[in-house]
């Protein structure tokens, strides 16, 4: 359902980097939304036979020093938005987060979390190196990467699971727009709604 | 200062229409985050001037009907993520949304919302027109567009006044990162700042 159509913007932008920034709404502890470009790290695999069953779950890359954990531990839903400049798609996927930090017991949970990191470059796990986010600027200079196959304590995963989706799609006049839900059973129904 | 950046930024991507395009995150009344994309539609001109002065508003245009006017009333706080391809920049917005709906009395509040749609093209306001957003589709064939001097009552503009921005730029090793924070007064200051 809505995932093939994701996919298939994802495979009609595989010339361009960037097709996988999507942009990632939260509530701050001021209340306030929080918004920055994250990259997809692809859907975490076999999610449903985990011991806590995950469904379509987005991964994504997170500084634990980032103010987004303590943002989630608040109030863990999001929506990410989602712009493809070709097909002129347009996905909102709302859903609560879940952060995988190198302390998490769960075993399933844990694995993803150092698989997410040994699939990463050299250039990304650099920065979970660095100094602290947001605060006065260091001059630091080039470091070495680190252990490819041990993630850094402050790399985390984060997964956004989906609950609802909407779909706009700009070309056509007028425009198309579906909602899809996901019910307590974790079905997706859809709806054509008005754009 | 952040704004010289920014308007360097849209200068080169001016050949890319989806340059306008920029991701808005509000705060629903289920105090969940929502996120869309919305279009620049240029700053608000000589905003300093007005009877209550407005510095720096970035304009778009929303209709009365989408979600995004209740959940202004009840939490004006927003963030604009707008990401460009080509520099590698992040602008992060921050700061306060003000409506400007049919109703609104302020008369050079009312001037800028009927100036913005005449600024519009006629695929642009023909939207206004359009059945009741996210309700069951109705299948509506093309519309003769609106009067293009008055706009519909259905017609908003959107400030978004800033407080403080985030500007990130990936290019380098390592990345390069600023706040802008306005005061009371309405300076801004900077500060570099970790990537």
């Amino acid at each position: 359902m809505w995932r093939s159509h994701l996919a298939r913007s994802l495979h009609q932008h595989q010339d361009q980097p960037e097709v996988k920034f999507l942009q990632l709404a939260t509530v701050g502890i001021d209340q306030r939304p929080r918004n920055r470009t994250v990259v997809f790290r692809g859907f975490l695999e076999n999610g449903d036979r985990f011991q806590t069953p995950l469904q379509d779950c987005l991964k994504i890359v997170v500084d634990r020093r980032s103010q987004k954990p303590e943002q989630i531990a608040e109030n863990p839903w999001a929506e990410a938005c989602w712009y493809f400049t070709k097909t002129r798609s347009q996905f909102r996927i709302s859903g609560k987060l879940q952060l995988i930090d190198h302390q998490c017991p769960d075993l399933e949970l844990q694995t993803a979390r150092i698989e997410t990191w040994q699939a990463l470059s050299d250039p990304a796990r650099i920065q979970f190196s660095w100094p602290h986010p947001r605060e006065a600027r260091i001059h630091f200079s080039k470091t070495d990467p680190p252990n490819a196959a041990q993630p850094l304590s402050t790399f985390c995963l984060l997964l956004l699971e989906p609950t609802e989706v909407d779909r706009l799609e700009l070309r056509g006049n007028p425009q198309n727009r579906w909602l899809y839900l996901r019910d307590e059973q974790g079905n997706w129904t859809e709806q054509e709604v008005n754009p």
